[in-house]
């Protein structure tokens, strides 16, 4: 496996995909303390909140409250994420967010409806407005996100073709501003990827947008998100958002049921990859005291695997002190 | 990933590893129940139950009852596990043991003092003295198990050069008889194996054992089941064993914690090759109807991800559907 990269990063989804789909409110100095605990591991990118309609998302309505009461470490990215002009807005006028503009796209058009109220083709012909909003703003597009991009619950299974039309639908966007689209987002929202379908996915668009750095958001919905993460590492992605303790999931995925798996697991995906020799720059053990802790907020048994059983580095240690003894 | 095998077959053994660290005892009519569920599902091996000390595995103490009372499916093969000569005589003594003769070898001295009381050199000198009593009631060998072949809580990570080492001791006792040791078991009993290691591992074993079908054994433990399946299927690797819901677990591993992950989970693993156009023989939904039957028994949520999710056909059936309306 000589082939795999030689390191990696974990963007970090849990506080916004965690909290956003569970029933009750969490206090906001319990969701800043996960946060600022998080930016001690090592982790570069911490997304932290949503800014959507409250009535949709409830528990996302203080986001104007919880970006400036982050303590704030150097170094480190505190983004938030939108679906429309309105939340860019919001996100702009936060003080302590990282504006990381992006451009949405759905690979599936039912779930571009429920999700966003309008048609996939619709909204991405909205690019070009939210594009100039970036534009009068002086930032540049950071990523275009492809929802949906493996399979919808409401459509099935989804060609390829149309993540590859949506990210050169990006690409022209930004090339038209003199530059090129620096990240796609290929976003497997509920499940639906499996390592054979992500290689041909990720081998597409690699080919269609060859100057674009692939980023896998990745679901364990099926149990398949190690595998998927494995593959995608063969293909030589080296960014993959990810939930500590595993939280998050789409609720459109298994309504009603927020104890199914979510994303993938932040320390458990970090494990797989140090293991294999892969750098990851994150503190496995500090990583693991967050993932406990979000256990705690969130107040029930949350899907990581290590969190129940540790890691492997104090077997070792046990075991090379007794050697030495 | 037209590398990949074009069928692969899971072993069952969620009723053994999975019964046999639980505190409780459970009816044996349950357990009867969920075997003659399994077998109708088009898996070909069930592993029933071991014969261990009933002192040590105070579940396993009715495993003579068991397989009797087990309604039989034609084709199907109904399995015990045996650590020791007596454990052999009992299953060999037991109607409807389906007798599957193995050596057992041990890559860890520590781990094989205190699950088998003796050295792993010791015993592997004794499996002479088994292969002895299995030619005396006219038996070939079919498999040899290494355990802990990938790393150990009591020993850290083991050199792949021991499992390689037992594979050749036990084909040299197979050749002896005239024939070529069939299968060789590499257990993960630990949850220690990464996709490198495995492919590192299974590689090797290959290699000094050209004509013997390689066997994994993997849990889940630290979230690297699904990866390590993948890993073992790029490596040609066709047989498996797991556990129906994701039953299982070493008891060494995780001490008092049966919730933690066990074996790698029949139906998740199923459904990932279903995906990727591997065959497997079984029919999903039986299965997923088994591990739902599983959870019941127990009684507490198990650790498939499917349980809580179900696969995908019924999305797929319902878009085709709604296509043709």
């Amino acid at each position: 496996m000589s082939d795999l990269p030689s390191r990696v990063e974990f963007r970090e989804e849990g506080v916004r995909e965690g909290f956003q789909i569970e029933a009750r409110a969490y206090p906001l100095a319990d969701r800043v303390r996960l946060v600022e605990a998080l930016a001690e591991t090592g982790l570069h990118h911490i997304q932290v909140a949503s800014f959507v309609s409250p009535k949709a998302v409830p528990n996302m309505a203080d986001s104007d409250q919880f970006f400036p009461a982050i303590r704030k470490k150097p170094g480190v990215l505190y983004s938030a994420l939108w679906l429309n002009e309105r939340g860019y807005l919001r996100a702009r006028d936060t003080a302590g967010v990282d504006l990381m503009p992006r451009l949405v796209y759905y690979a599936s058009d039912p779930f571009c409806h429920r999700n966003n109220g309008c048609s996939a083709v619709e909204l991405a012909e909205r690019q070009a407005g939210w594009m100039r909003m970036y534009v009068a703003d002086r930032l540049r597009v950071e990523t275009a996100t492809v929802l949906a991009a493996f399979g919808c619950n409401f459509e099935g299974d989804i060609l390829p073709e149309r993540s590859v039309k949506a990210g050169l639908a990006a690409d022209a966007l930004c090339r038209a501003q003199g530059y090129t689209l620096p990240k796609i987002v290929l976003a497997d929202t509920m499940g639906w990827a499996n390592p054979a379908s992500l290689k041909r996915l990720v081998g597409m668009v690699r080919e269609a947008l060859p100057d674009t750095t692939i980023v896998l958001h990745l679901h364990d919905t099926r149990g398949l998100g190690g595998a998927n993460v494995l593959a995608g590492l063969q293909m030589g992605v080296t960014l993959f958002d990810s939930s500590v303790a595993g939280l998050g999931g789409c609720p459109f995925s298994n309504p009603g049921d927020t104890t199914a798996a979510g994303n993938i697991c932040t320390e458990d995906m970090v494990f797989m990859c140090q293991e294999m020799g892969i750098e990851t720059g994150v503190n496995l053990d500090a990583l693991l005291e967050c993932a406990h802790l979000a256990e705690t907020i969130i107040g029930r048994r949350l899907n990581g695997h290590l969190l129940r059983t540790g890691g492997l580095a104090s077997f070792r240690a046990a075991w090379a002190a007794a050697q030495h003894a």
